[in-house]
């Protein structure tokens, strides 16, 4: 395993972690077989640790019109513009997952343009990158082209605000230099039959 | 007052929300005076209305290196160049009365690199608007800048995180079209002797 | 009032100016109850100032089928994206007194795209920002999309005039860094009933 | 010659136009021997025909630091990226003659980072592209460098001054289709001995 | 003649270059009456002399739907963005030669937009122009453009290779500083009757 | 394996093409033991393939001052901002093999300027990235930046020609929508010990 620094900014202790975050971190490892380093990153700052997750999961964990696959391609598409290593990474690990696709991950990070998604995944994407680069220029016409392809206004909603939660993210990820862990550069790269 | 919608999703009826988004609601209310639009806007998803207002809240209410009007600063100043009208608006009034200077929101959301802000205030801005505009680009020298105007690392964490959030923010506000109060207009604009 | 600078190229004494830039000067002063900075900052080159303001009321001041308010609406909204503190505060000013609308220039300044201004308006701000960031790629379809909304070709070329000059001025504004006197910013902001 | 409309306006009849437009446009035409298209383009306005070439003639015909030669080269520099034709093709054609070099104009016109020019003009092309493309960005450090090249204050306004009147230009030619005319292609290409 | 070096890198000796690349010099010397100084500029790497200029005959001598001038427009076009002395410069000769039109060539440089071409020419340099500018977009309603002016799959082909051989060339000149000769400033500029 | 086209243009059948297209490509094949898209894209015009490939060897294969995993860093660095699928994917791959690195292809491809490189491939990746994008600034500093770094000015020639040369692939296989082979995506990805 590398030995990098997994932040800017050294992570905390985990035996002086306020509980509910020492608990979180321990549900993850146990979950995943390793603690993904944006949890120890933003440990240090326990308020704001608990915010961000929890912020995280009303997203990313809710039930809707979106699969939790779909969910992970807003975010590969939208951190990849932002050049954010962290999210890149560790989120195309999570999307090959979900998506039992060991390609999509790398298509949608370098160009979303040319991705093998569907037409209503690329309305998805086109959205969810408006809001990530030009949100100020979103106008009811975004709104209307999305419900063509069958997206309800929660969706819609959906959408935005992952594309905005990410954009906190990637600037997090970058200005604190956050590193993703060696794991995520392999996972779900077999092929399924 | 207008009688614009306040955003493009329809605020919920305050008496069906839960009650602690209620309570928080009318506890704004109590000390402007009236409620500012992000909050009705949001509260129809309490799960992100609660994670947002406890993020915002860990950033823009703690203690630490940085004044209140410093963090108001950074806001206005990120969300200039996000055209966000919400934050321009409102953050720009809660800038004018914490600095207690009825001229700089319109100095720092129009062009921070003229306004009249103190060499330490300018190189807090530098760093936040790296970090909302390229933080791919974030790197050790940026500290160092701000080391040599008197910021600790703790302070480096509070600007990228308050830049990051707002990054957010606007991205919200701006898919949503999130309109700001009328009374954000005028506050904070008399001048003082 | 602010002690600060008016401009980076000290203004002339009055005394020693030619008469009619000296008379030009009184004549807003005694019409406005001060002398707005960038009448100052350009009288020290007289025939620069004669020519500026020649220019500047040949398009702000004759009739045809823009309103006054229209055209300080072309100023604010393209001196927005070029950062001029100068005619955004002071443009804006005069924007909501000819509009009679307290919240217009903030709306313009910020994000034209999501003002209040009617379709006609929008197409006329629309033209006007080509104008201003991109003038190569103005072609036939622009002028079409205007006579759509009712203007005429004089009122094309109007529009294409006042975003051309307000490109200079921004320009002169920001290099000179010219500021805006402190009665611009409150003026115009109380509510009509 | 050309048939092609010399822009996207009809000119005005010379007979019809104010006695000064018309003794202007004469006076030119006796000069070089052709009446070169902004005349006839902007004299369908007189007033903001008097205006703009009373500033033309304000800026560029003055004595000061600089000599004529650099003047156009200002303009041409700051035509480029604007990609204004009618300025590159004019201004460079005047900017040959005057710098007594056939070369000159298209380096400057292409890429004037890498045209044969001194230290002094490269220093007096650096401040001018920065108020052409990023004025509020301008600051004293900008000064200082054109004072290292032995360039005065006023120097400094007049260099400012003409990028921002071409940035009306251009834009003025590139929104009415100003056409240069033919004539001005080959003037001053001949090399000299 | 220029006394400037042609190059950042020194051209090698004549005589001592492989045969085949002292052979095409030669040819390239009797054919045009002089040395075009990418020729000498490259040959100091003969096996990459050999590369480019065969690359660039299969695109540029080839028979196709395009015609030899259709070509030439397409390196001025893309040459133009990418500030490319060399190509503009040369290549807007060789234009001017083979359109035997005087003006094309600094039209296409300075705007392609508002140039002189015909509807077919102007789809041409569209899809060009985003194949240099932003090729991650190309999709397959931009080959329908091309075939609704009566392009061919080949003839798309061709347009893009082009643009991305010179996507290369521009680069080369440009990282190495290779100088136009002096001939080419003035080649083709004269009018046919 | 996807059943997806290898290109927006279909390959050429194996048997029709000329010999020594069809022994080059039967030789990457025994090597590889796949045919890399590629080959089979760009070999239904042999003479741009011949010359393709004798371009890609001279520089990619010859002797010099650059490894060859720097060779390839320097090829997925560059590909990155281009959104080039192919050349990140499959680049990426050779990238990871040559450098005995799995994670460095997905760090260079993303954002170099924290990838895990040294100081001197640090210093070969700001110039190979500033030929990439603004090759029209480069100058004699550049130079001397890689100078210090231990590059010769063969290297610097070798960086600038590599980015120029895949400033050309990197258009090409967008404009034609070349997909990188699967096979390249899990290549070189497992850890050394």
């Amino acid at each position: 395993m590398s030995e990098k620094p997994i932040s800017r900014f050294p992570p905390p202790e985990l035996a002086g972690l306020p509980e509910d975050v020492r608990e979180r971190i321990e549900a993850v490892q146990e979950k995943s077989g390793f603690v993904p380093n944006v949890f120890l990153a933003l440990a240090r700052r326990p308020d704001e640790f608990r915010a961000f997750f929890a912020y995280h999961d009303a997203l990313m964990e809710k039930k809707g019109g979106l699969t939790k696959a779909e969910r992970e391609m807003i975010v590969v598409a939208t951190s990849g513009p932002n050049h954010c290593l962290y999210c890149v990474v560790a989120h195309g690990a999570i999307l090959r997952i979900r998506a039992k696709d060991p390609l999509i991950a790398d298509h949608v990070a370098v160009n979303p343009l040319k991705a093998d998604v569907t037409p209503r995944q690329r309305a998805m994407l086109d959205f969810a990158l408006k809001v990530a680069a030009r949100s100020h220029e979103v106008d009811e016409a975004d709104y209307e082209a999305l419900g063509r392809e069958g997206f309800s206004d929660e969706d819609a909603w959906d959408i935005a605000a992952i594309a905005a939660f990410f954009a906190m993210s990637n600037r997090l990820a970058n200005a604190f230099s956050i590193r993703p862990n060696d794991q995520f550069y392999t996972m779900g790269r077999e092929r399924r039959n």
